[in-house]
């Protein structure tokens, strides 16, 4: 029960924060329709299926009351899992109850999440806008940048997802065996997350073997590991609405210097971007950081993609670590740190850890060592 | 190969009938980002994580050859999978390669599907058009009209997709005992169709026993089966990109009269509305008759949902069987026949099968027969 009075309480902080906002940029509402926002808001946990399959959407006033407005399929459980929330049904539609709201509220001023509105709904809600002289603002990162930077009890979560994700790897992992394909293992990973209690993968699992391991994003194939193959693992899960992420690279059987002298250099790199991370530094020094020793060691041009993303209750959210993120690390960010190289004709290393940003330095989540036995 | 030669004419038909269209409709060029439409068009079968992470586009000129437009990740799978289309990479942003084929295509009227392009990815089309002299036209339903009438390698899959259901369906059946739970089962359900070679489930396996079955929608828990609980089970996968759908309703242990007697009413409310089912007639006309048979059993109060929907790459699409779809069925759609009753202090009971539409009558899906064992 004490976990469920702590989401009620830093979902209601949530909403104060985010109505002072709306107040000081003169918003009389918000409307809210990203899936993440709207869990991260209010409690209520419904996916959508897709942006065509709304599972609801959050009204949110400048002051007072904010509504969670849903189909009777859902009412039920929006009513338990979000009871600061005046839970309304749109039996006739969102766009009638949303016009009665409007006047009910007397809104002058109505935004909604600009990446997150299709323009279909864009066009309905422009009619009812003009019938009700309401004036549309469209919005963009409001709530984003609130989930940036993570409270304690998302920090609890995050730590207990890479608990169970580097128990899930370390399982499987010592069933790998030549003979066996990426596709197997792939399941195997899938499927053992399930067993342990894993909401779902965070994102479509990535095992590649030898020259497959070459591209970043590798999809499993029917490819059997020979002896000596190298093993790139690219995994996370959902564990309590969080996610995880985490990439390893080894090799089944014994390593030759190539992967040995390679792979060093890749978890040099890791470990000068994690040594950089701290409060105040830009995404874009945290990338050079990493990417210096990789150009140090002569390979720059085969780091091809960022050094890493924020990961929250989506996997890839605010902020990144990138050559073009100039904005300030804050701390309670958590972010994966994931430098690789790809070479077409040999393959692929990439080693990936995820830390929490602090005022001095960081926190880095993962205790597997896999890489630190070579 | 023979598939793969089909797959490469069936795409080539299609882009051939969308460019009539175009032509007809005075369209220089559509846009397509709707995932499914993307595959239905191209073959190209990298899924999106969501809107806010697109796999790739399409762009139709109304006359010569396609093009697919992503990113370094997927191109040679693209190039692999869409041999007709033209590959482009957009390195620099997709609004960056769009503007530069406007100009090369010399294009002045571009369409977009205003059903899945996000309000702020409009703005910047609005930005870049407005730079081009380009006319932007919002279209609705282009393709997915296009999608509601299957050829016949579709209806060969989507056969194929229940086939694999039934029988995932069945070998789960086998070890329902009293003691399993709702989440226990689904989860079963779940690991069954990947170890068959499922690619996914076509949407949230639902298993609800006893009153948790009175909602329509219910999400599996870890309530107990006890012997002489209803089992609702509403189950689909994904095969060879294509959806199955089935419910089924049954006892473990024996049942009441009660149950029998309103299992036998909901059966047979759907053998009256896949009676009903032929071209020419319309989706009202359809949900009529079966709701007719709930009512003249005094229990149409207790189903609140449409009778049925479309499926094919989506689990949910065009047309529907509800008293508000008033358009005509035509030959070789597929729809879904699911007429229910839901009593909250009692429990609910759901019967589904798919439907080929046929001029004359329509040919049922499933096989599975363990609603007749009562």
């Amino acid at each position: 029960m004490d976990r469920g009075l702590n989401m009620h309480r830093s979902a209601h902080d949530r909403i104060d924060r985010l109505q002072h906002t709306l107040r000081r940029k003169r918003i009389d509402a918000l409307l809210v329709t990203q899936p993440h926002n709207r869990r991260y808001l209010s409690g209520y946990t419904v996916p959508d299926h897709g942006i065509q399959e709304s599972s609801g959407v959050l009204l949110i006033p400048a002051t007072g009351r904010p509504y969670l407005l849903t189909d009777s399929r859902f009412t039920l459980q929006a009513e338990a899992e979000a009871p600061s929330f005046q839970v309304d049904r749109y039996d006739k539609g969102l766009l009638k109850l949303l016009e009665k709201l409007a006047a009910a509220l007397d809104l002058r001023t109505l935004a909604f999440e600009s990446d997150y509105m299709l323009h279909a709904t864009y066009l309905r809600l422009v009619s009812m806008a003009e019938k009700r002289s309401l004036t549309l603002k469209a919005e963009s990162g409001l709530i984003e940048s609130m989930r940036a930077i993570k409270s304690d009890s998302e920090l609890h979560r995050l730590r207990a997802s890479t608990r169970l994700n580097e128990k899930v790897f370390q399982s499987v992992f010592n069933t790998i065996e030549p003979g066996m394909t990426e596709r197997e293992i792939a399941l195997a990973l899938d499927l053992t997350m399930r067993e342990m209690g894993a909401e779902s993968p965070s994102f479509d699992t990535i095992v590649a073997f030898g020259t497959n391991a070459a591209r970043p994003h590798a999809v499993p194939t029917d490819r059997e590991l020979q002896a000596g193959d190298l093993v790139l693992v690219d995994m996370g899960l959902v564990y309590q609405g969080y996610c995880s992420d985490m990439t390893r690279t080894f090799v089944v059987g014994k390593p030759d210097q190539t992967f040995l002298d390679r792979h060093r250099l890749v978890r040099r790199a890791m470990l000068a971007g994690i040594e950089a991370i701290r409060a105040g530094v830009t995404g874009v020094a945290v990338d050079r950081a990493a990417r210096q020793v990789l150009r140090d060691g002569g390979y720059a041009a085969f780091f091809g993609h960022g050094l890493g993303h924020g990961v929250g209750m989506a996997v890839h959210e605010a902020p990144r670590l990138s050559p073009r993120y100039r904005k300030q690390l804050q701390a309670n960010m958590v972010v994966t740190v994931e430098p690789g190289i790809y070479l077409a004709d040999w393959g692929g290393i990439r080693l990936e850890n995820m830390v929490i940003v602090g005022e001095q330095g960081c926190e880095v989540l993962n205790q597997d060592t896999t890489f630190l036995d070579l």
